[in-house]
């Protein structure tokens, strides 16, 4: 069964929006139930994220690939696994998508619809964690891909579940979802002048996963 | 292996039955347990949910379809996938089901077996939330079908444990789930007259996941 | 590959002392730790006989079945998948384990390895609770094992992991578990003059499943 | 696809790296998040964890055999499953691996990059949860491998996801690991004084495990 490339932009588009309004609807949840507990209200979005990455990668993956995540469009591209004009066209709906995302979230939980993040997210062990983050997920994304693809949409799920807890950052670990958190000014927001570095750094691990996955264990 | 109408119908109304017993006993032993702490009442209704779902699913799959759901079954007859005929009586099935489900946990719970709730749950922000749940619920259903069918029991368990979290309504997503929410008041019900907008929203979540997944994904 | 007699009766009661010490361990843990909030306690408790049930019946299931459980055994007995001589004694063997696990959990604790329980676990709404909870248990078990039997070991430590939730018991759904409770006075106990009807309403639970999945579904 | 010596070494030393900085970082994030209920931070220590082990295993298994841990290299030399030479490497290799996450955890998380922990783990109830949890760690690996390969990451994830509620030493089952922690003074970290019965104690449990799953159900 094959798609059409309008098809698969949609796809990047519907993915990447269902995965940030899930992002952001699951922090205001969390922190509207949990009472100050921030522990627990991470868990409700820790728990609520991997969940839908599984369905999601799971759903969209035959379509295009489930990337929801320009780092990883880019490295396919730097794979030859797509074009570079494909992955153009994926980042672009991938931002679209995101920033809709949020929209809906604020939708869905009653709030003003367009918001700007004032959470503060700085400071190198921020950026370090967002390295990390993102190089376990591409990681994790290529080595499954190679030895037993079927596992993918639990093996990203899990890693990002992980993320959550173990990064000082939670793991944004996506400049699309980064971009779309700019404009909530909920649990799970970023202002935007803390974004840019967050994008950098996410770059930097994909990279440096592509080194390490490909390069090194190819 | 095949299966007579008789032992079909009799699938849904028994998974349906179940399925609502978890929901409301689950919520009833949260509340009961968390003291005061509603997030972490919502993380044990949301693992028992989605739980029950992934046992339910491969336990009554091959039989029915385990739709427990009339959006499903009547999207379903839209596809021709069923009948119309059969549609209609799964429905009677599923509703009864519910019904039935929501006085076993009040059994278990050793609560008066007949309750009516009287759980406000409404305004535009929720019934968005449950056109969105409803979506995701039959855009899971209807691509993992298409794409890789033995994932389907885990993509509806965790698209339900998404959707507690990141929909306001915390996803009933379900007519016959919300008829049966209807008579327990406890942490997981819905007043009388809060429920028919809930299931319009629902109706129509689910019609928009058949265009986007069939018609225009198809 | 086959295992002798003697393997099979080994491997029951293994697996049932090692359930046995990660219900009363993780029951004593989350009591520990949870200062007072039974429901973080009971999340504990939860995930951690989830887990362990997917482990042991991942790892013993192709030596002995892996019931770990009389009303399994039964069952299989009555279907004549076993003798009604191997299902007598690995019912010896799973009570010998369950008792022992208790003590493990208890040596784990620095507690004192006998104890008898004094947690009052009675009334109708909690024999209720047993029969349901034993006739999910058997009803995910016939059904999974007959329709996609890979999917047992998920299937079984789900149904436990939603029961620990909405029965009002928190799904003993195990004579053999049951027995070995009674020897601990902690969070996971139920006091010796309690636990006869528990073990009655967990046969009935499972000869009602037996009639649902083999007789009407079958 | 086969791997060289040096692909093999790289990979225990990275996939250990991970695994000591998860543990480490999701430590640190409960305990900064859950203001004293140390229930919840153990929860989100075991997510973490259990996560990431699915991750690593089903990633780099193919390449080493993804043992991240000596009681396992040992066990699978004493197999002549791998030589003594390369259990050898692999040992140093994760020991180093070990140290480097603890590093890393403390770099994303802004802490002093070298620490020694001043956490009493002691005492008999200590060392026999280590033997316990070892042994159900091998036991879980020995007997998946040989009755359902494609089952060990899921097994070893939610082996360890038990065993951080139903011992009382939470299951560390893995001397690097040990070591590794050793070097943060953080909420998952071993005195050093500590470390050597517990490491005494994983080997005793391992052998146990070799001897029950090899040599008496083998």
């Amino acid at each position: 069964m094959t798609f059409s490339a309008t098809q698969r932009v949609f796809a990047e588009a519907l993915g990447t929006l269902v995965l940030v309004a899930t992002v952001v609807g699951s922090g205001i949840m969390g922190q509207e139930l949990a009472g100050g507990n921030i522990a627990i209200a991470l868990l409700g979005n820790t728990i609520a994220t991997g969940a839908i990455l599984y369905v999601l990668i799971t759903a969209l993956g035959p379509v295009s690939g489930a990337h929801f995540n320009p780092v990883v469009s880019c490295v396919f591209a730097l794979r030859q696994d797509i074009s570079w004009r494909e992955a153009f066209l994926f980042m672009v709906a991938q931002i679209i998508g995101a920033v809709m995302g949020a929209f809906l979230a604020h939708g869905m939980f009653d709030q003003a619809i367009i918001q700007v993040s004032t959470n503060a997210r700085s400071g190198p062990s921020q950026w370090l964690s967002e390295v990390v983050a993102t190089f376990a997920l591409l990681f994790a994304i290529l080595m499954t891909l190679r030895m037993r693809p079927s596992a993918v949409p639990a093996a990203v799920a899990l890693v990002i579940t992980a993320g959550y807890w173990f990064t000082a950052s939670t793991s944004f670990a996506n400049p699309a979802v980064t971009i779309g958190r700019i404009f909530t000014d909920t649990f799970s927001g970023i202002s935007p002048s803390d974004a840019l570095p967050f994008i950098v750094a996410q770059f930097l691990g994909g990279l440096l996963a592509w080194v390490v996955a490909d390069r090194t264990l190819g």
